[in-house]
């Protein structure tokens, strides 16, 4: 009787899509504006699910208030108001897609859910682009 | 050719989250303010989802006004405007948690589906916290 | 050159139709199954907008970081997962529609913003039904 | 490493459930209002989800910038602004309910998608009535 | 103490931008893809908006189960799976522009309401079209 | 017989709020994480509303494709994807905070628009914080 739970938290940020490896002239001709070296930003949601047995104790699969403070600890702290490329260290060499952010989520929230319990990450960059991560 | 058609309903009802075997300390210990005695409330949106090959007849897997009254009568009218905890039976000795009203709804949706047809319903407590079950 | 600041917040709350004064069956013939008296609740949405001349020292109207706080402090923590009825001293002799909600809003927030300053507020007591009250 | 990345686009168009091998009173006494000879529409909301692994090179399955080029030459060129039922051909001889236009959106970019990539189409008729399809 | 009371309500519709005096080309010329003679349609999303002082006896500005119902009589059975151009009479020689509808709502509502509220009427042609009319 | 009309549009950009004439400190202490020197950035959604009379050879206040197409050229084109600080430059001397956007962009537009018609911007830094202004 697996129940999957799903909170929602935001982010806003700036980034730019750049591999240091890369020219600014490769990077503009592949990420076009996206690559812009100024940077441009968003306004990140986020939502966390996490599927698993109900506990017939309280009727919960995971409290949604320790969800709620281990995606603040985890993910609104080190990267709200942040620039993801300069200020976020797991970016220092890894292009901030959408997609690579996505995994980063999941991986820094992983170790602190209970095996038993599977996770999934979906991140919106724009309310008409977003990404799934399950592991 | 399995197609899944969704359906989004609401109802707005009260609750607390409650074991009527543990004590009120024990009861606010671990739900917190979701247990205050004299109950809060929530407009909870509900997707019903069902999956199903497209029957070439109508091209529909089911159709959309039969779910809809299907929903109305096996959730809306016993769960609208109500207080789930002194009103609904289902819920006089199950904790109203999101998690379990997603169960029971599944549990009063599932006879009226034909066997043929997977079943999931998504039920939205507030815009932030959602839950899903397949059975 | 004015400009109107708008922020949103929300909060979980039970209540019913109900004047103290009328029999259970005055309440419930001219209220129907809002006047349910084992309440029912609803995620509220509210929306705080203050008018006013930006300050040039800073380009504010009002910081939003003081107008969030404000709404934390007087409509969060007296109204969250709370009965507004039995609860929320204002609704004692007050019949909490959403019309007398907005504007014991109101009334709470007025003295907090400075008379230079219009204030507005909005408040969906479901996504369909909404009310504004601006003094 | 598989992440699903999803694009949101629309298109607004006419349409009918009408089956032309059946009367007129066939098809208004299976399909009710939704079979008006006259037309009624709706802005049909298309989300687009492709699921793959991340290319290490730029950090994206599938770069969104191509599939909304994608989209919007099989989807939103031809169904924009059109009759469905009259001016696209694919339901010329097939009943466009919300089920068969996503088969139909699916079909026509499949073939444009790698195979090493999974797709998945979500339809949204209204806000409240939707239908997936993944092949 | 005049508060703002506001419904939502919805229809789906087909039309076209036309006006019958004008030859197809004059109507391709200046209306584009939106005068297909095919017609194309919508989902409307309606927000009526009532104004007035606060019923001291009920605390409601206006009955908001009075309100629904008057839309629906008013608009939801003449306009909900129509085509505004050949089935609803005041569009016979009005061209169902946007703007058009909201005043024609607007009259057809506007004798409903006491004449001491004030109405206001907005419509989304789409979540990213919509007009407001106050008489 | 006024109507207002109104659009929606979007754009993606970094920002801080910072005044060059402050010093880090100063701007860190005022504005908190928003000052952050490396930036951060929002998804910024955009309604422009047009207030006049309806032309009877149309129907339109104004043709929503040429509201559109203005959008585009003075706003999205200039802040799209751009660090508001570094490269926009009304902002090089004036503090991007979302009243200062507003007015920006309500400049930028006026003179295109009709003296005949009022125009009025309101623009969302998050989908939680915004702000209009008329002018």
């Amino acid at each position: 009787m697996k129940v999957t739970v799903s909170r929602k938290a935001h982010f806003n940020a700036a980034h730019r899509l750049f591999r240091p490896d890369w020219s600014d002239e490769k990077n503009a001709q592949v990420f076009g504006k996206c690559s812009n070296p100024n940077y441009h930003g968003h306004n990140y949601e986020l939502i966390v699910s996490v599927t698993g047995e109900i506990d017939p104790e309280t009727g919960f699969v995971i409290d949604m208030k320790d969800l709620k403070e281990l995606i603040k600890t985890e993910v609104d702290e080190p990267f709200d108001h942040k620039n993801l490329n300069e200020e976020v260290p797991e970016f220092k060499n890894l292009n901030p897609t959408a997609e690579n952010i996505a995994v980063v989520i999941f991986d820094k929230l992983r170790p602190h859910i209970t095996s038993a319990h599977e996770l999934s990450v979906t991140l919106y960059e724009t309310p008409r682009n977003f990404v799934s991560y399950s592991g």
